[in-house]
């Protein structure tokens, strides 16, 4: 509607309903022009209802939707399926150009409005949750790890004789192909144990650094979030190395941004020392379906030289997905789901101290880990009983946790990494992991622990233990 | 509901009813399962009712909408947004696990058999529409870029020593684009004018082969679906050539499955020489929102570690889209909407003719060439003018067509290209293309001629043309 | 999004994109605003986009959906269930004020423009499709039977002696319970068998007019679309012995919106003779879900005076349908609709006459009837034979079927009808009807044929005919 | 799905997720087998998606959604647009048959089921809420005033002679037009004055009475909810009066589901003396759109009377908000909501106080309204400054306060009203009132606060007030 509707209108009302529907209108206009303005991630969060109305507008600014467009290309985002269509409101020309995942599609004005606007949420996002010097950032339309792989592809063009990424050896079985796939050549470095906590090795890094050449040497990978036993990796130390080596660092900060901790350390690292770029995940960190992440640097130019490396136009789906959680939750209530996250960490780590300690048992001393706390389990004979608890407790609708026998081997693009799953050849104990993540409620918490008590109870009765030499010895 | 359910159902309604609707539910329950079984696409499309039903059906099989269920893991598919619950048919998983992007997850049961069934449909859809002979595929949640990208990212590990791939020139970025950021070399063939069309320079890619050693060599790639005046490749040729001297073939079948001829040529390239791998658009052929490719070959093997080779989980996004729509409109619809493209081809033409001709312009013959049609246009001063011819039909709501004012030049990573556009560095004229694609209507057809007769119209008095020599002469 | 909007968008688009995505803006505010000034039915339908969007920005001039209103009466229109907000475009107010159902509610505009504009669509549409002179009508969220008792509560109310409605019978339940219901004695008049048609008989209808002191009378209720073979009811010469001596006349016109032959008569009538009012159902002539009706007439102080009888507040759900459907379909649509509905009467009548034949029987000669065709059954013994012919049809799923096997009474409200469901206490035989309504498809015609012919072949081997007299004899 | 999609499953799944997804499914199925077995409402709420594949499920059994059906009648619920399919869940029949609006429709067996659920559940949520001894009810798709119309309809043909509703005035024109719609002549007992509250004269009711033939009287109206200063009424006394005299009781109950107070004294009324049926508004209670209400009572058989009375079919869509709105809610959450009322009532009530005291105004003395709250305004000139007051409230987005000057007088179907709006000819002072209803939150009691502060401020300097004799002398 514009001012010819609202002096047609007054054919139907009274002038002051007219008036009153007009400032209505007003209000609604002043919310979606301070977000085009400021660019920044509102504190309070959006009704669905004016979330729609601005995708619809932005909608209406795509080729494929105006009235009178008639498309003689052979892309004009015809959308077949009515059902299709309103599950993407409408937006059917996807992100991107061939030159640039950011740049701006003639025929998707409005596509590429919500585009700008979105990495300009996130940006804000990361800054308000603890990255305050992040200088760019696009969300690009692919998960973590073929994230991690276009960055690579990425650094190749900057460097074209490298042939290594040092890798501080996490189990993440797409951590690892995100190297090999982009074509490096992996340099594993394994955490070392300190007490029951596995922690970067940063000593072999430099040495490593020191022995090869630099131009062969893509970058170092660093992890932020990870699985217990393991720790967020000493990100900042490993900054300071590549600054002084001139090797380039990338971080995947998978799920970190829900942790301020892990936040820190790359706001930290990146002040010390040198990152090139840190990945997170749209749908560990803001509840989206997966499909997406931030990436994210301190560079400008670098950050633009990724999204110039995506070959076309891309889905905008996890755009879509993320703009809108953004906008529905502010920052405020996502400031109050990461508080609460906080504390139900402590909840679920009390829990498992009971829990443990009941059946002999004790958590896993892993303070560098603020997301996923371990518990030790009995040596058994045969590894595969270990698995059953997992299992078990799967059927009994608990997901998420990890049973580490601590036996299997497993080879990946030809490297052999011993006792696969714990990040390290030779991790003491079999465990069990659980992890207290954003959006998780005390509910949740209060029914993983009852069933893995049941489950337990069950499982001890019916394994033998061998007599295991006390782990807290020796380490 | 179930077998329970109905029996309670007999407190309320009479016994015949309750019978009739249990039938009705069976006759729901076939359909569904007819397509478990037979994994075909269905002749008949279906309502969107079904549809959703099928996708609420398969979405409750994930983890995350157990009533049940609590979560201890770091992706729990939770979804904060209802609206992105909802648009996402509470889907959150994506696709695929570390190892391989086709592979089952253990929390997402129903997105697995959803992705399963999908690339089914997508089978034989290729087979049903003129590639019988395909052996397996999967749809991709990237754009034909970003896949070509991945396929060649999956040659590299299986021929490390390669270094360039053999690309006949077509003037799309991101075909480009998809060599360099996989890091190759590309060697630039330019396709040979004959006549008025542009046509695969064979004699030079078997010089090239001949020259260099084929474990340098990824692969050739070439186009079929493209705009006029380059015809669709000759990748009968270029196939025989491949197994001849072992090269792996890739062809961009960008917006081909809608022509037959295209896919034609592909069966029959496959059964005379070597195609490695085929990629289709979804957003082109199947009239989805852009963001996937059906990945397709005929060596099982091929195509699954090109999914292999992918990193990590991805947006299921696009799979969804296209299977909505490979379902709603059933091959009988597709079929019957083939042939009014082709039908509107004719028509679009035969109007271009008359337009030209009333300029003193001519339709470019460019048999080769089933979806795109170019039209002469005068020499002029300045290329500029003939841009404009673009614009004033952008303004004025027809999208999609190509002006090429045959002048420009564009440097892409380092590698120029005179002619950008062109597909050629010496074309005789400036032309302007249109294109019939599937989805197109009458109507559009129509206004685009009505809308060009105007532009031209008032384009013409404005724009004084150079006295140029015939075309037709010397060529 | 405003001016100041388009303002900021030019920091995230080129100018000329702005302006393209402003006058694509216009061509939709001009849509729109054809709609405010002309309150015409469109020729051309909308698309399900454009309709959503309008009914958007009538939502956002609704009080409870302004962005800062707070409530403090007793009716805010707080929707609990977001699902329950979606399905009502967030519209909670309703219709009307306690003073009139088509009154403008303060805390409603949105509403209030809404319900106004579907009214003049209504009123457009009654016009196009055969009464052109109707002077007002208004949706009334209530179904055909409910609508005739606020018609007859309101001519209560001018007429408060009266007792009497003289109704030309028709067997249908709510017909006859509309009178009771608003308090009144039918006085029932059988029509007369003509051939084997039955006609309105006019002459008893004088009858009664001349006995009684028309102070006491109410209205004749007649009615248009209905069973064969009763034939729409001849209310030409009911609306001039009305308008002779001075008796309201109301017609119910319940599906007879479809069908060009009732919409003539209705015109007719009020050219010749009285009509005070003629109703029809929303769902069975449009194609909405039940729930509606158009309540016109050619005195719109009559109408008003119907509206304002209204007590309260009513559901605008029913409005809401028609006014999506009349946008969606436009009036084009809809005549081809119409068109297509008369010629699958005759198939239907062809197919029907062909079955019957072969059985015996022939189809009944209602000249009169132009929705509804009987064909002849045989005599039976046991009337339940007949029903079962019905129910097998019905456990086939072919709905809508109606046999009569003209043996039944019932009794309703006091009053015993002989042979309920014939319209007539002696209708010679036994007869099944079968309806082509708007909206049928071939399919449906062929699929009925079929079945039916299935059913007959099984029944009439299981089923012993009486010798019964020739019923074309006598007539 | 059923058993054999399972079957199949297992060549897409492990065997154990597809246990696991029968498990899931199968708790799904017992959520829904306990509703259709205990038809009462749950305590807990149900997620959007198992309320809508519940719908879903219903709907299936509707025959217009049965895959293979083919309809030959004159309504076959086709629906035309498919935005009105999907926002009516593919529910095209509507409520009822001709013969009762709560009877088994046969082409309709899932809305029938609905249909009832919803009955059952709504009289299990009057049970709980506070009136235990209910025996039937049913949702009308009528709001407040056409459902007490239609009771009085249905009383009249119980009691044919009967000419005279006692009504203990409330002024709400639609109460009293309820009245004269359905034919009857209201006798008007003016509450009286006790105190600065308006009660019942229960003693006048008694005098009507004694005075009239009980046959010619059709019920007594009173009413629980209303605005302040008018108390709820005595229906206790009322009740027992009724008994007495043998003469029906009809409570308007409007909005007062949301108070314990009105709904006890509905629940002691029917324990002492007669209660006929009470009316309570779905939108109003349940948060809802306007359009339904409750229609219960202590006596089966009158109940079904009303819903026999009801002549043919109606708009399911009322039904279908408040089952989502019920399921949604849960008895827990609504509880919560009713006490979050009620605290919301003391809120306001102290703010009133403060700021009626600092304007040298009182917070009228009422214990008999548990929601209303009214402050008495200065007596001034011209009572047009007064309702001033209330337009710059709703300017400055305040809806639902009403000022009430105390001089205005209304006819109404020929009956004048002195002091139109205040219940009461006489009423010694002007006034405002606002309420605290179920779904209010805080902020709005505090916006409210704040803006009416604000517009008291400028009003009252804007306004010379008479000086006025204190309120509290002499009553």
């Amino acid at each position: 509607m514009d001012e010819t509707s609202f002096k047609l209108l007054a054919k139907y009302l009274p002038s002051t309903y007219v008036q009153q529907a007009k400032d209505a209108r007003n209000t609604t206009n002043f919310l979606f022009n301070q977000l085009l303005e400021k660019r920044k991630w509102p504190e309070e969060g959006w009704s669905e209802r004016d979330i729609e109305i601005l995708l619809d507008e932005l909608a209406s600014l795509d080729s494929n939707n105006f009235l009178k467009n008639h498309g003689v290309g052979e892309r004009e985002a015809r959308i077949a399926s009515s059902l299709v269509a309103k599950r993407n409101f409408h937006l059917g020309h996807g992100l991107g150009r061939s030159g640039d995942l950011t740049e701006v599609q003639p025929k998707a004005a409005g596509s590429s409005v919500l585009y700008q606007l979105t990495n300009d949420l996130a940006k804000d996002a990361l800054r308000t949750l603890g990255v305050p010097d992040v200088k760019a950032c696009f969300v690009a339309p692919l998960a973590t790890g073929m994230s991690l792989t276009l960055i690579f592809l990425c650094l190749r063009q900057q460097q074209p004789k490298a042939r290594y990424i040092i890798w501080s050896r996490i189990d993440q079985k797409s951590c690892f192909k995100s190297i090999t796939t982009a074509g490096f050549e992996p340099i594993i470095v394994e955490p070392i144990l300190n007490g029951e906590e596995l922690v970067t090795d940063t000593e072999k890094i430099e040495t490593i650094m020191k022995q090869i050449d630099p131009d062969l040497i893509a970058c170092v990978m660093t992890t932020t979030s990870c699985f217990a036993p393991r720790a967020c990796d000493d990100v900042e130390t490993v900054a300071v190395l590549c600054k002084i080596y001139r090797v380039a660092h990338v971080i995947n900060n998978a799920y970190g941004v829900q942790s301020t901790k892990c936040m820190h350390v790359i706001q930290q690292a990146s002040k010390k020392g040198r990152v090139d770029a840190f990945v997170q995940s749209t749908d560990k960190n803001f509840m989206v379906p997966v499909g997406g992440t931030i990436i994210a640097g301190f560079d400008k130019c670098f950050v633009s030289k990724i999204s110039q490396c995506y070959p076309g136009r891309a889905s905008s789906s996890p755009i879509v997905d993320l703009f809108i959680t953004l906008l529905s939750l502010g920052s405020k209530e996502y400031k109050s789901l990461a508080r609460e996250r906080k504390q139900l960490f402590q909840l679920l780590k009390e829990g498992l101290a009971k829990i443990a300690s009941r059946f002999g048992q004790r958590v896993l001393d892993t303070p560098g880990n603020s997301i996923s706390i371990g518990i030790s389990l009995p040596s058994v004979k045969d590894p595969k009983s270990l698995t059953q608890l997992g299992s078990q407790l799967f059927l009994r609708c608990v997901s998420g946790t990890r049973v580490v026998s601590n036996l299997e081997s497993k080879v990946i693009n030809g490297h052999e990494f011993r006792n696969w799953g714990a990040h390290h050849s030779n991790y003491p104990t079999g465990y069990l992991t659980a992890a207290a993540t954003i959006g998780m409620t005390a509910l949740d918490v209060e029914q993983f622990l009852q069933r893995l008590t049941k489950v337990m109870e069950s499982w001890s009765t019916k394994t033998i233990p061998i007599v295991s030499p006390s782990l807290t010895n020796g380490h």
